[in-house]
């Protein structure tokens, strides 16, 4: 018997004005110029500065079976991958779960401390969640950044679920969500605020 | 004595990728291309179909005592005043107080039904600030729209207190809230969110 897949979510941290990263990333600033000192805490502070009021998000993020993120997500790295690089998150990623990062660059898996493997998906987006749902074995997929990958997914139609949170300041500048995506209907499933962000969940109609 | 002046304060209904009307206003069509039928219907079902469910939000956008839009916001009429136009509202338009339409183009003062005289500002938005102050006697001033007037008042730190009400679509083109104005912080003071539309409350702190 065929397992059914499971949902594809996506929780983004976005500016008001809908940026989840600036211009410039570093290895140093992986959120380049995002506001604060380029690591994304002004954006995340909910997450991180008042993780009990927001423990329902933070849960519900944590509760894919597998990732989906670009290229950028997973690090400054460009073209080859000429030089070691593992991630942002050090020996023992957040994730426990296998993560397709997608790249035109091939390279071999990288299995990481605490289940987390990483794996370089080559041929695109569509092939990337296949991977991804086959080892989600029905549990949810979440496409996790950055804006422009949860762009692709949206405009190819393939997001079930958007979850924002929106954070009490503007950019200007950056990686913007919905940009180059066509006209979406959405419905508005859930929404709360708290003292830090306005979270936002839509289930994409159309 | 003078009275001290009141709050200025904004309150815009845009779609979930920030923008407050489509591209291509015409006199039948005064929100352009907004996923609907071109009167905004869609970005602002949560007022014309959930009424009740939204009263707060409704009842504080009618506290100011006076208000300030732009000329597109006034009319499709370009240019000269060179045809008879007073709004898209009829006789009785919904403001019950002065209206400060901003224009490069001199005209007298109009009066409507039910308490709204349009008056026609030439000067720029700081001049017709002072007036809708001076006019508002120490209550609220509201800067109506469109987005294009909000971001200039915006950008020139003229707001106190910025009232988004976030409809569940995307529009993908037309007049984007935050567009050209340099990055703000914000103080979330208040959310909520009803079946149709998440309600954000802003204070601008810079």
């Amino acid at each position: 018997m065929r397992q059914q897949p499971g949902r594809v979510t996506s929780d983004l941290t976005i500016s008001a004005d809908g940026y989840s990263a600036g211009l410039d990333q570093t290895e140093k600033r992986p959120f380049g110029d995002d506001g604060g000192d380029g690591t994304g805490e002004k954006l995340h502070a909910w997450m991180f500065d008042a993780p009990d009021e927001n423990r329902p998000e933070i849960e519900r993020m944590a509760a894919a079976q597998t990732y989906i993120m670009g290229r950028n997500m997973f690090g400054p790295v460009r073209g080859d991958w000429d030089r070691p690089w593992n991630g942002w998150w050090g020996d023992e990623p957040p994730f426990h779960a296998p993560v397709f990062v997608l790249t035109h660059h091939a390279r071999e898996p990288q299995p990481m401390g605490g289940g987390t493997t990483f794996h370089f998906v080559t041929d695109g987006i569509e092939s990337a969640l296949a991977q991804a749902h086959a080892a989600a074995v029905g549990g949810d997929v979440a496409v996790q950044g950055g804006a422009t990958t949860v762009n692709q997914y949206l405009a190819a139609g393939l997001i079930d679920e958007l979850r924002l949170h929106i954070a009490p300041f503007t950019l200007g500048a950056g990686t913007r969500l919905f940009d180059g995506v066509p006209p979406l209907n959405l419905e508005q499933v859930h929404a709360r605020a708290t003292g830090l962000v306005t979270h936002v969940t839509y289930r994409v109609l159309s």
